[in-house]
């Protein structure tokens, strides 16, 4: 058995839960946007787009239970899970790789709404180290040490082709990034105790496919797949 | 009680397997890749990242067991995955909104080696329709009809700014389109039997901060947040 320390930070939450738990926190800023005070589980569970009976469990972890006939607390169950994420603090972020990806990465308005700074840019083109995206000047990737060191970054994002990627990962991890968020497609080998988390753009098109060859199928059908089954 | 049809595409697989299944299909093609030609459940999810008992109830859903002391065929468990999802035959697809993002999908090629083709970048600005992007010229938003019914194309990706978007989505939907792929930051409204998954690029990083936290917790801590717990 492990010791555990009885702080807060030692509850496990389940991987799944936690992946959910931004999908919470932007349901819940949409309905304060729209002026919701107050919503039951099974609301909250629509616009998140889940079972409300997992969207309870989940809850549950963080030890929010909402109230009887009232149901959650918006503003309180939004400053409740973005502390449990930690984007209650201010995350200093480096992207590398300013290609297109790149470009768009840095001018998503999402990553700043949502607790995360870009405080660089790197690329290693000299070419690209006099532009300057959303603000932000492109830097040479040399100077990555010195920005992380500086700035103390803990995310990395990866967006350069996949033959740098891993390149780039070693560096991330040598000077003390602890977190990688890649967008290249390939694996990165880390060491232990260094999180990455892989963006694969073609999955979500690959689920959709599923469904709709579902659909085609679903649709009054020639019997052309029933030859060879007497 | 909904009547059910007896065909193969009625059988209900669980939304989280759907969205296991591309993962699987990825780390079968990377053991391929390899010159792997059978692998046991545990080495598969290992490569996958998932829980092998996980693994193995998902693919019975596919009526795939692999074989006692041997494990599965990787070829054959490929096809198996690509034909259950639908990938075995060529998708068509459209993107709306060639800025940065629209660009960096273009460009990514993991969409063409996993059934899915570019078949029209479509852009409403009039200044972009002179560009050609990997291969493909950028045509005028107003030929989206025409393409969707000459190309049978059943898959629209919106990569244009929010507040376009749902106009994207209404004339995507209007003229036939049945599962789109949404970056734009905003939600969209579609009629039921239309199909939407959002990408937002921010969940991901989120989980990420979540584990940083957690890390940063996990050190040595000064007792600041016993305060009135006596």
């Amino acid at each position: 058995m492990t010791p555990r320390s009885s702080s807060e930070s030692a509850r496990d939450i389940p991987e799944a839960t936690v992946a959910r738990l931004p999908v919470y926190l932007r349901a819940l800023t949409a309905l304060a946007d729209d002026g919701t005070r107050t919503c039951s589980s099974e609301h909250l569970a629509a616009v998140a787009g889940v079972n409300s009976a997992k969207l309870r469990k989940d809850l549950s972890y963080l030890g929010s239970y909402g109230t009887r006939g009232v149901g959650y607390d918006v503003d309180y169950l939004r400053y409740q899970i973005a502390r449990e994420i930690g984007v209650t603090q201010d995350w200093p972020v480096v992207i590398v790789g300013i290609g297109n990806l790149g470009h768009a990465l840095a001018n998503y308005s999402g990553f700043r709404s949502r607790g995360f700074r870009v405080v660089a840019l790197l690329d290693a083109d000299p070419r690209r180290t006099d532009e300057v995206v959303a603000g932000v000047p492109v830097r040479a990737f040399d100077d990555l040490e010195q920005i992380v060191r500086e700035q103390a970054v803990a995310i990395g994002v990866v967006a350069t082709p996949a033959v740098a990627a891993q390149d780039v990962a070693d560096r991330m991890v040598a000077c003390g990034i602890t977190s990688i968020l890649n967008f290249a497609p390939t694996v990165l080998a880390v060491p232990e105790g260094v999180d990455v988390r892989k963006v694969d753009l073609s999955i979500e098109l690959q689920i959709l496919a599923y469904h709709e060859q579902r659909k085609s199928q679903a649709e009054p059908a020639l019997p052309t797949d029933v030859r060879g089954t007497a």
